[in-house]
């Protein structure tokens, strides 16, 4: 059904994988797929012998000699856990999936432990959410991972942590922590905390006023619906990181702010115009699919609330030979039918809308 | 091809539109869809010549006698132009469909304008650009249109209003200005702004941390890439509403920043669960599809990156009898194939899971 074949098995001898939530059941999964000997431990028995039951690996027990040790616990306890391991196992190495990378790797040097076997990691697949009911052994399929390497690393660490990061199907990608707790301070830190703002706004609101809400408020705030207990931990570990970047928000929305307290006085509307033309260029520069940053064109399709509508309209797509960049639903309140906006690289676009049009679809509108 | 048969003619005698834009041609073109008689008029010949030759309606002549009449221009100008035609068609009944509502009022009144036959009304039909050659009869159907009356109205003002609005096949919504300004400062005004504000922040990020965004970011950021001419227009005429949300964004984005600067300081991991948990219970709110709030399960599906197998998704969907509620497409940098999010009422969460893998599909990840 996929053209997502695995790559041949890498990773050489047993894995131990510390923490059986949706990540470490996730690699304990795709690793087994890949006939790779895999441990479980985690403080919960019950829950490790949940993951060991779904098929994650087999329990931990006395006299395992793992040689790459994977710690999946939360960010606050990741440097002890790691620390711990390290000196559990002293012949293996150690990685971590936590989301923040300089926070666990000065806690372990302050602890005095052997950075040598240590290299932190995080994969970047999706959801923050979801325990081991929720694993999937694909679940990292096609999605970059970071090696966050630092001076003091072994050869054989990275080289052994890529080579399970390649059987579980996803890319490595090398940054150093500092790097990586920047990046991730503003393509995901700042973007939640600024959701979740937005989305506190929504609270209070009359009833009327969240019936006026499209399809704008609804992306800007989806991800506000995140937990509270993870997002703690993971900007208290990037705190400096993300503050600096939130500092830097503030100061533009106090100039929004100003230019809107006083609008008719000089420079506040282009004070308002110079936010919003930021913003464009800032959004402008998001990578596309496939790492593209290609524009695409948007037609927007008329279509009946069912799936078997909307999967007519993406089989006759495929006939007319116009491929599918990307789609989006929008439902009408209160009405029976939805809007399937598909967007389609510009060469496409008036192809599509006449072979659409001459098909019997009601392309409500092309969007520029 | 749907559901949406547009309902029986309503509106009596000439409509006049003014201005031909997205908006005005639009209107144009579903009128006259309906049959009703459309002369149009523009600042612009050229742009009103071009809306004729699409079919929004006829030139404007001497002579014409309209009943009803619609301002579509920007809305710095709005309540000049209302004030005009109020005076050049002393019958008429007078309209517009700016996307603010107490500023033009306030104007017309402060010119002392008939303001008997003027009623302000808000089409919520999507996209805020493009002319009139992304216009369509069908851009209004099954979408809010909000009519903003107010104290000195006639009755005979507000039924042919609501007529106009249910033959393009739109729901009319009653509101004061004032709520109406209130709400659109909530659910559309102050997201684009928190949108600029986020993705402005991306304007100046290494290439490497653009390349870890992932659809959350991107999520919030999409408006971000609107018009600035057009919202300094917008933002300004609702500067007093919207920069009370803002204020109060402010004191909760304050709050946030003091906590991350001292994250271990007594209280300060509160303050963000607080302010995460804020968001958790507005974003809640917003109501779902048809209006309803309910909470749906989602599922992932691998799909390869062609529209073909998504059609085919949908159609075993169909088959299998679970409706799609909605559905997102994530696409895995580098791959050829994507993830398709489907969302479902949670009690067929089970069977479509179960039946996806039986007919060989890989479900990806249940997130939960």
């Amino acid at each position: 059904m996929t053209s997502a074949d695995p790559a041949p098995k890498r990773t050489a001898g047993t894995v131990r994988v510390v923490g059986s939530g949706l990540l470490g059941a996730s690699i304990g999964l795709g690793l087994r797929a890949q006939g790779v000997d895999v441990v479980l431990d985690d403080v919960s028995p019950a829950a490790r012998d949940l993951a060991v039951d779904y098929g994650a690996g087999r329990a931990a027990a006395k006299g395992d000699d793992p040689r790459l040790i994977v710690v999946c616990v939360p960010p606050d306890v990741t440097a002890q856990v790691v620390e711990r391991e390290l000196r559990s196992y002293p012949e293996a190495l150690v990685t971590d999936v936590a989301s923040v990378k300089v926070a666990p790797l000065r806690e372990l040097e302050r602890r005095g432990a052997d950075v040598s076997r240590y290299i932190g990691s995080h994969p970047m697949a999706g959801r923050e959410r979801g325990g081991p009911l929720s694993a999937r052994a694909d679940l990292f399929i096609g999605r970059p991972w970071v090696v966050a390497g630092h001076d003091g690393i072994s050869y054989r660490a990275a080289a052994a942590l890529e080579d399970l990061i390649l059987d579980l199907g996803a890319t490595p990608v090398e940054m150093t922590p500092e790097s990586h707790d920047a990046g991730v301070a503003v393509v995901s830190h700042t973007p939640q905390v600024v959701a979740s703002l937005m989305a506190a706004r929504l609270r209070d609101a009359p009833d009327a006023s969240l019936g006026l809400a499209g399809q704008g408020v609804r992306d800007v705030t989806r991800i506000a619906a995140s937990d509270p207990g993870l997002w703690v931990q993971i900007l208290g570990a990037n705190a400096s990181t993300v503050v600096e970047v939130l500092r830097d928000l503030r100061t533009d929305l106090d100039r929004v702010i100003d230019a809107l307290e006083a609008p008719t006085e000089p420079g506040a509307l282009r004070a308002i115009a110079e936010s919003i033309g930021a913003g464009n260029a800032g959004v402008a520069r998001l990578p596309g699919k496939h790492g593209q940053s290609k524009t695409f064109r948007q037609v927007v399709v008329l279509v009946d609330d069912t799936p078997g509508q909307l999967g007519l309209l993406l089989t006759e797509m495929g006939e007319i030979g116009v491929n599918l960049e990307d789609l989006r639903l929008e439902h009408s309140p209160g009405a029976q039918f939805g809007l399937a906006e598909v967007s389609v690289v510009p060469e496409h676009e008036e192809r599509l809308i006449e072979e659409l049009v001459r098909r019997g679809w009601n392309v409500a509108a092309a969007d520029h």
